[in-house]
């Protein structure tokens, strides 16, 4: 808990529910005749209603991006090293929005839910969405703020993922799209771990086919599981080696399988407190999200084609130890951003840190982040004149 | 099933349960008072008996490294490329021994055997064994076949350190050691995944704190999963990729939980596989051998002072794609011997399959291996003039 709310700051900060009742086609063949979209935003949008930046979170994100709920908050939002004032994401610019998205466990209408059709929480029969269905859901959001087209979509891995979809599906409606840590599709090892975590739930006796909520259980430990296997592969090995190593949580071997190693006392701690705070079908179905995308598959694989509608200018950013989403899946993106002649920076950033980095201060990444929305607030500001 | 034996096949073979009667101390501070090692053996023991050769197994391995047990098996055992007439390990020169080690689920005395102590099978309650408890049983079981010094051990994986500890505990009993894709000690990162396949296992409903035996059930989907997080680790990421890339079962998307990558096939059927064979106490069992095994931890972390009574010569093998025992941890091992002055070849194979390289027919590898064992049959035959 902050004893004060530091000067750089988005300060405290309430989310909004966003309702919304035209129906929306969802990939799968359903479609959601109403739903809630909860939001945090942080700036002032500008009278030319041309500074609006849009934040993607990733698979276990939300809304609170920035700033506190209370003075009580042991944390402030899971950004806020790059959002507020004179931030890389500087609020004296910019009128950022953070959304949770559909299917979501932060007050987005998702499986926890009520389905207004039943009168029973949804559950297991929230359909899965995409994140062409997510892209869609925000373009109807950034229509409710009046904002035809935002300053920049910003997103990290499965946030990267949204904004690429939103420089193809709707080039008209963002200038700038910076991609960090993403991948314009997942590899089969990628598949393979999000099936293990599917797995791992869908095993959990309490899971109950998804209706768990119903049943009055919880898959708790199916989910920690599924989380363990998250941490393990969104840090790199050099970070665990670094901040764990061998180190025993005892000064002898206890020959037993009780926590023996600091790395296991680590994991089995975010197990506990990851699996009581979120929800196993919201993870589930953020999985398939991931699994799922691929835009450049109805293109003969052509990512080039795909991108070619793309209208926005790119910054695109990896970190060297990412095994999860590597430099080599954002050298990709870069390649076929410049085949179809977009204009893009991309940068390949030195840090031990894996997939996590991309939510770290690394001052490399967190310049080039300033450097290059400095020149977006510019733009804004010219627009205005 | 083969039709027929291949010419270079040791053919049919038939394991041998040896007893042991003098009691065994273990790292955990048990007694074993008796106990039986399942074995095989390949060729024949020459005169002199300096022609023995030791193989080692790995995690889910077993004694039965080559040949057949009847014309209906399908597959041979699980090194047979590499041992027989005329292969790497040459039975025409060799005397071969394959045993399963103490707490395997093949025949050796493990969690499935019956504890003589309480009438019932051992379960959770059968110790937790150690690689040098292992070497300690293998000693006994050389004592047992007359061989006073192997030509040679070899190990892949935990063999390798296996044949790592014979080096430097018991440096007379052999002459060279073969260590194929091992460490000295596990990372973090490996403790992490051992830790989620534990944590897999244990949490399943049909665990019964480890004695479903008795109680008549199995964890069957705790130790699928396991198998699902090995199987991701033991192949690289490009390996996964040129074997199932995105590759869909179906045509479509079905927008549900069920099989939609052929990779989700794949680990299914990998899960449901070995959970069926396999016992999850000797799964848990040898995670934590691998977890332990840190013999530097005693000299300070100074691996080259462990190794420094090794007398045998070394022959290393590592594997580019290998993640889980990378090419770093063996010229770890590569310089801490050449540190304390000790004879080494080590070899970093280019290979696209990762872990699982150890088992595979990679000319530069098998070539090397063959050519390093020729050697050593010449200088048991000259020893034997």
């Amino acid at each position: 808990m902050p004893d004060t709310i530091p000067a750089d700051s988005v300060g405290l900060v309430e989310p909004t529910t966003v309702h919304f009742d035209q129906p929306l086609q969802l990939s799968c063949g359903q479609t959601l005749n109403e739903y809630d979209l909860v939001i945090e935003t942080y700036g002032e949008l500008n009278t030319e209603k041309n500074n609006g930046v849009l934040i993607c979170h990733a698979l276990s994100g939300h809304h609170h991006a920035a700033g506190y709920h209370s003075m009580e908050d042991r944390k402030p939002g899971w950004w806020d090293n790059f959002i507020g004032p004179g931030k890389p994401l500087d609020t004296d610019h910019f009128f950022i929005v953070s959304l949770n998205n559909l299917g979501g466990c932060h007050g987005s209408t998702g499986p926890t839910s009520s389905n207004p059709v039943t009168g029973k929480l949804y559950g297991s029969d929230f359909p899965i969405v995409t994140v062409e269905d997510w892209v869609d859901s925000q373009v109807r959001l950034a229509d409710h703020l009046g904002i035809e087209q935002w300053a920049a979509v910003v997103g990290g891995s499965l946030g990267g993922m949204q904004t690429l979809y939103w420089s193809m599906a709707y080039p008209d409606r963002l200038r700038h799209a910076i991609v960090v840590a993403s991948a314009s599709k997942l590899s089969a090892q990628n598949i393979a771990f999000n099936e293990v975590a599917r797995q791992a739930i869908m095993s959990d006796e309490n899971f109950r086919g998804g209706q768990y909520l119903e049943q009055g259980t919880l898959p708790k430990s199916g989910l920690g599981l599924a989380r363990m296997v998250g941490h393990i592969t969104y840090l790199s090995d050099d970070a665990m080696g670094q901040k764990f190593g061998r180190e025993l949580k005892n000064e002898e071997f206890s020959f037993d399988y009780g926590v023996q190693f600091q790395v296991e006392s680590y994991l089995r701690y975010q197990a506990e407190n990851f699996s009581g705070s979120f929800d196993a079908n919201t993870y589930l179905l953020m999985t398939r999200a991931l699994d799922y995308f691929d835009p450049a598959r109805q293109f003969n694989d052509d990512l080039s084609q795909a991108l070619s509608p793309a209208q926005a200018r790119f910054l695109l950013v990896s970190f060297t130890t990412d095994w999860r989403f590597s430099p080599e899946r954002s050298r990709e993106i870069t390649d076929a951003l410049l085949k179809a002649g977009k204009q893009v920076s991309y940068m390949e950033v030195d840090a031990p840190q894996g997939h996590d980095a991309f939510l770290m201060n690394i001052p490399r990444y967190v310049n080039a982040v300033a450097g290059y929305m400095k020149r977006v607030a510019d733009e804004c500001k010219e627009a205005s004149v």
